[in-house]
């Protein structure tokens, strides 16, 4: 059984860091297109994305973003946090079997909301940035364990 | 069949606008935390939601984020747009059953790089601002009209 522990406001200082991995799979594009509605070809359709800029099918931008929030609601500050907005700057696109890691640090607290900026940055396997930003969260103020959800099989097709 | 057709930075002009809209199912509760990895149990444990300020499970943030890259991708500017970037406010919680409707209007234009500003909004049925923010993308100038991919079922559990 997977846990998910916080990190509460008082115990994240300056600079407190944390990262969370993640592979791009083939199923993540038709998932993502699935569940936002972007059936953009560039996503989805091998022959349409040969013929762009790109070469080949990338991730949805908003996908990369999206591992910024799994990595600050399950790893720091983790479970309580609420998410209050993110800045994204899409640097570089995302190709299938590249291994993303989101690396957090926190930048700045206030007391009041207890609010905490963290600086959000995406890398790829090379070490490239593909997306850069921040986010801003109102921290937990208990601590706690939780149990993750075990999520259901999905299949495709 | 469905067709996707574009809006090229000519065409838009300050003031232009469109919308995009999705209701929140159950089932986009369990595949957004697939696809992200965000198994955060306030979007997928009714019994841990009812715990939370929130009283019942409520949609990832990030994912009413990712309706506003759908509709950039999909209906304005459309199929050719590069997405640069995003900002990002989340104001209510969105629960089962929300009909959410993405509302873009032009802000600014910049001949460099095409680049085109969007006010990006996300409103619920009765009204009420979910998310809010700005867009920047680099829009297409190339008019273009493509055949919208047809999603392979996906079943869960």
């Amino acid at each position: 059984m997977k846990t998910l522990t916080n990190y509460t406001f008082e115990e994240l200082e300056i600079g407190s860091s944390a990262t969370f991995e993640r592979t791009l799979e083939e199923r993540d594009l038709v998932l993502f297109a699935a569940v936002s509605g972007d059936v953009n070809p560039l996503h989805l359709d091998p022959e349409f994305a040969s013929t762009t800029q790109f070469g080949e099918r990338i991730a949805h931008g908003a996908w990369s973003g999206s591992l910024i929030s799994a990595a600050l609601a399950n790893v720091m500050p983790g479970p309580g946090t609420v998410y209050l907005g993110q800045n994204l700057k899409f640097q570089r696109p995302v190709k299938l079997g590249d291994r993303l890691t989101v690396q957090l640090e926190v930048k700045e607290k206030k007391e009041r909301r207890h609010q905490v900026t963290f600086i959000t940055q995406v890398v790829n396997q090379d070490g490239k940035t593909v997306v850069s930003g921040e986010a801003q969260v109102m921290a937990p103020t208990e601590k706690m364990t939780l149990e993750a959800p075990v999520l259901p099989a999905i299949s495709i097709g």
